[in-house]
């Protein structure tokens, strides 16, 4: 297995292909692993995305599935102690949704990981989190 | 041919990656297939998405590239009878443009297939439809 | 390595997956490139995209990652002279983002050339644009 998944890593380099040993190793698959995105700073989307979560994880089982919701730009104010989804979002955590914040909206909007919901995960850049996911081979929606 | 993608498949489960037989056989790909997500309730960005789906037919040849819109939460409502885009809805259902309604948002929103336009789909969920697509290598557009 | 890059190809063509040697030989991956999507009519967005563009290439050295905005319906007031973010796009330009404007829509709202800024690309269409960059490997982005 470790020398299929070497040579597979080395054929792909040979080709010019930039291929994550890492991804390759987790068997990170856009059906199993799935990245939400939130940039709106309208309350509505939240909830779509919460619900987004929540269904996907119903659908396909708590427990196949990974789910992460990441939030930028105005989205931030999503993960904000005072947001008007924190139950949402704190329930999300709960069922092992990992919620990201992006660390330069943060700085930009001098919010500190103490303004956060407890559990909210600080990413350094949310779209950079984002490139890394879909690098990773993760789906991507956003709603 | 059958057996190079036996081949390929199982080179591929050995190094712990996920691979659909399905996707491979078929070909998709993200320059011939591509999934349109409508999640928003504003007519304009109804008929952005409608105009999208003409485009990328006109652009690529009608038969060479699958189209679907997927709508789902306010998105929902660009596909019930009364919808202010229903006649582009129905003209791009004549065009072979596979146009999908989210379950369960049917479901939450208590409208039955009989309240949408003729020749719309229902599907399990429309976020998962998305990721479905993805994971069989479509490409991904939200206007 | 033009060797290997050929099996491959060719094994993938046996396999019935299109796959594009240019995009395998070019190596282009979801982490070194990202196609940012504009279709709306609010500046605020038309910002966002731009903050996103300028925050990826800090976060990834302006040399190491590829950046494209492709603005489409509404999204192309964004592009036009007198646009509110014109200092953001010319500067934008100024790094070596590449700048898209989407010719259907140019020819539906009657916009030449010669009203957008100066360094914008005209491509064909915006979405087809978006299809091929994810056709290869690009990462996707819609603020």
């Amino acid at each position: 297995m470790k020398q299929v998944l070497a040579a597979l890593v080395m054929l792909a380099g040979l080709a010019g292909i930039a291929v994550s040993p890492a991804a390759l190793a987790a068997g990170k698959t856009s059906m199993s692993h799935i990245v939400i995105q939130v940039s709106d700073g309208d309350p509505g989307k939240w909830q779509l995305a919460l619900n987004n979560a929540e269904n996907v994880q119903e659908a396909l089982g708590k427990d196949k599935v990974k789910v992460e919701i990441v939030a930028y730009g105005p989205g931030l104010n999503m993960l904000k102690s005072d947001s008007k989804v924190a139950g949402g979002v704190n329930a999300a955590i709960d069922r092992n949704v990992q919620v990201s914040a992006c660390g330069v909206t943060m700085k930009k909007m001098k919010v500190t990981k103490a303004d956060l919901i407890g559990g909210v995960t600080v990413v350094p850049g949310g779209v950079i989190e984002i490139m890394k996911r879909q690098s990773e081979g993760w789906s991507y929606v956003r709603p």
